[in-house]
């Protein structure tokens, strides 16, 4: 068993009332076992058209994973397809029936005609039982193909996947082990962490796809190795690793999905560091990813948003002089700031940012989506001017990442 | 024009990294003119596998929408197969060249030869400006079959379409409108939601669909309607937004996908009334979602994370004593923290958030959730206290939500 197809049935979906989770999480999973996902679908809750799609995908595929429309509601005609599709009859399954009555007198639902019918299923099948909700899975598997549908509820679906379908696809699976590795980076564009990587096809040599994810905080880089053994995948994973990390080490901030603020917590905590935050434009987003981490109480003293200036003169001490000779957006005032909420809180870390979100208040001189980050600490004070224009939450997940990689980089010696 | 596909690319949705987010806008805004998306179809980065899905889904529907492989780097590949398919030749394009000099410059990245190859675009396509980001819209309509492909990245998508892809396709719909009507409300659970509204079928009467979606800042309501035109549909639902308003307009905050901060960034407006917080346990985030909002710093003069019992003293003036007594969190705390607040900033109205957010620190008469939010304004200070046990993150929704509801209430005089 080598290729995959996922099939999710419903409507919601197809008018983007829900998003396809599910398909994600049979992605996922199988990648992890060796099967490869080649391709997902999504079709509506019509008769031909589930018809079509199995018949389709039987044929090309060695397993299809169908989800949804198994509920107790009129358009819920995935079984009866199902049923027609294998040329078979629905019949009564005992055990799934007294699952059904089971899980209803438990609530006290009382059973009707609808949930009974729950309890049928294409004669031949295998029932998969679902001890998360009323609708079974049902697999068909000889040997050469497998076919199985599932209830599109995700944690009844995802239940049933780890219980009964993936140890059984696993001992079939014939295809490579696919394992991912996620490198992020901060600090550096798209194009050029491309080039510093220099010929990616050589530093691949074939063994090993690279993706390059750009977000605005960032871009992450997925390293993706197809091996016949978990041991070998890794090991190119390894050597891959050390490649690339050779070439761009000091932008990686995390390896595997960690936040900066995670990785910035645990620099912190080593050294018994104490960090406290004077920020303006972000307004509140600096502390607030910092104290996202459990355990920042034990190095996150304080922080202060002073959207006004009056805010900036009477809790941190910036001078007025400074806010009206430079203005509140200005590498004096951020250096105030930053110093400010050290001295107040004795903290030995201040950072600050001020800047300007937009989309009003730019000027030719300070136009939108410039920001000044302030760093404050024992062996004296640095800021950085950075252009980071960019919609309302967009520029403060940027400013944010751009404030706590200074930090990072002043920790590590390299800023 | 009746029917569309959307058809995503990108291996980090087969393996489930990513989850399908852009097929679902785009089943919802066309579904919203009256086109219908029957096929949504996810493929690897994979030449021929891309180009079978052109082929098969070109013949099949009037429209199809295609998303992702449009990077500068290697493992994007959509062009190429898409100037092979319309058999024509890439092109550099200047408005395009023009337009990612320009977005480059504006940060002070490099252009490099893979930026160049970003305006390449098949010949004879008419190009979609992207304002958003570097890879356009590249679009073949002619007249019978509308074939656009878009890059991956949401916000870009979503620009794409809502400025140039829908405005086409809305005036060649032919088929059903179907429209939604969110109604947002906090403070009440769903259970007492849905008796409130009483017997729903005779509400709806047949026209509608109406569904409840709790998350752990409250339920949303969601109206559908389908009907033959807009009018038609906006009147219904227009009739029964009066109905459930008639029996919950207390609970609802917004109409539409509006959040609580906006509504109450208006009522501050309106009023005339600037707000300062004092906040322990959200860290930050009270400030974060009040500053979300285009215009805050007209209303919003500052925010203090006293996270340290040092903090809250020096900065919020809260009495040693009243913290040695009663402890951080305690009702005597959260009413200190929002006076202090209040005076210390001269703002019409101080809010304040004090708890355990835990997983840690609960004791049995201060457990894990327990959260104490004050609120002084000059008819003196009311301190809530709440039971808002959750993981970390969705606490800090959870207290927010509530925290800004008091203002909210307090505002319209129900609290």
């Amino acid at each position: 068993m080598r290729t995959a197809a996922a099939i999710t049935i419903g409507d919601e979906i197809l008018i983007g009332q829900v998003t396809n989770t599910n398909a994600a999480f049979i992605g996922q999973k199988l990648s992890e076992i060796g099967v490869e996902v080649t391709r997902m679908v999504v079709v509506g809750d019509e008769y031909e058209e589930i018809m079509t799609a199995f018949k389709e995908y039987y044929e090309k595929f060695d397993a299809v994973l169908i989800t949804g429309g198994l509920g107790p509601t009129h358009d819920d005609i995935t079984k009866r397809v199902m049923a027609d599709f294998f040329n078979v009859p629905l019949v009564m399954d005992n055990s799934v029936l007294e699952n059904v009555r089971d899980r209803l007198s438990k609530r006290g639902i009382p059973m009707r005609k609808v949930n009974e019918d729950q309890a049928l299923v294409p004669e031949g099948c295998e029932v998969l039982m679902n001890h998360w909700g009323t609708a079974p899975g049902m697999l068909f598997d000889d040997g050469k193909k497998f076919f199985v549908v599932m209830p599109g509820v995700p944690h009844e679906m995802q239940n049933i996947m780890s219980e009964h379908v993936l140890p059984r696809m696993k001992v079939r699976a014939i295809g490579q082990v696919i394992k991912h590795r996620v490198l992020k980076t901060t600090g550096i564009a798209e194009s050029s962490l491309y080039e510093l990587l220099g010929d990616i096809d050589s530093l691949l040599g074939g063994r090993a796809k690279l993706a390059f994810l750009p977000s605005q905080i960032g871009v992450r880089l997925r390293i993706t190795v197809k091996a016949a053994t978990t041991e070998e995948a890794d090991s190119i994973i390894a050597d891959l690793e050390g490649k690339i990390r050779n070439k761009a080490e000091r932008y990686i901030y995390a390896g595997g999905e960690v936040d900066i603020e995670e990785t910035l917590g645990r620099m912190l905590t080593e050294k018994k560091l104490a960090i406290s935050v004077a920020e303006s434009c972000t307004g509140g987003f600096i502390s607030h990813r910092i104290t996202n981490v459990s355990g920042s109480s034990g190095y996150f003293d304080r922080g202060v948003v002073s959207y006004s200036n009056r805010a900036k003169m009477e809790i941190l001490h910036v001078p007025g002089e400074l806010l009206e000779k430079f203005g509140a957006v200005s590498e004096e005032v951020a250096r105030a700031m930053a110093e400010g909420v050290r001295n107040i809180s004795s903290s030995d870390i201040g950072i600050s940012v001020t800047g300007i979100a937009g989309p009003t208040g730019g000027t030719p001189e300070k136009p939108v989506g410039l920001v000044y980050i302030g760093l404050a600490d024992a062996a004296g004070t640095i800021v950085e001017r950075r252009l980071l224009p960019d919609e309302r939450l967009r520029f403060k997940d940027r400013v944010s990442q751009a404030a706590l990689e200074l930090v990072r980089k002043r920790l590590l010696g390299i800023s």
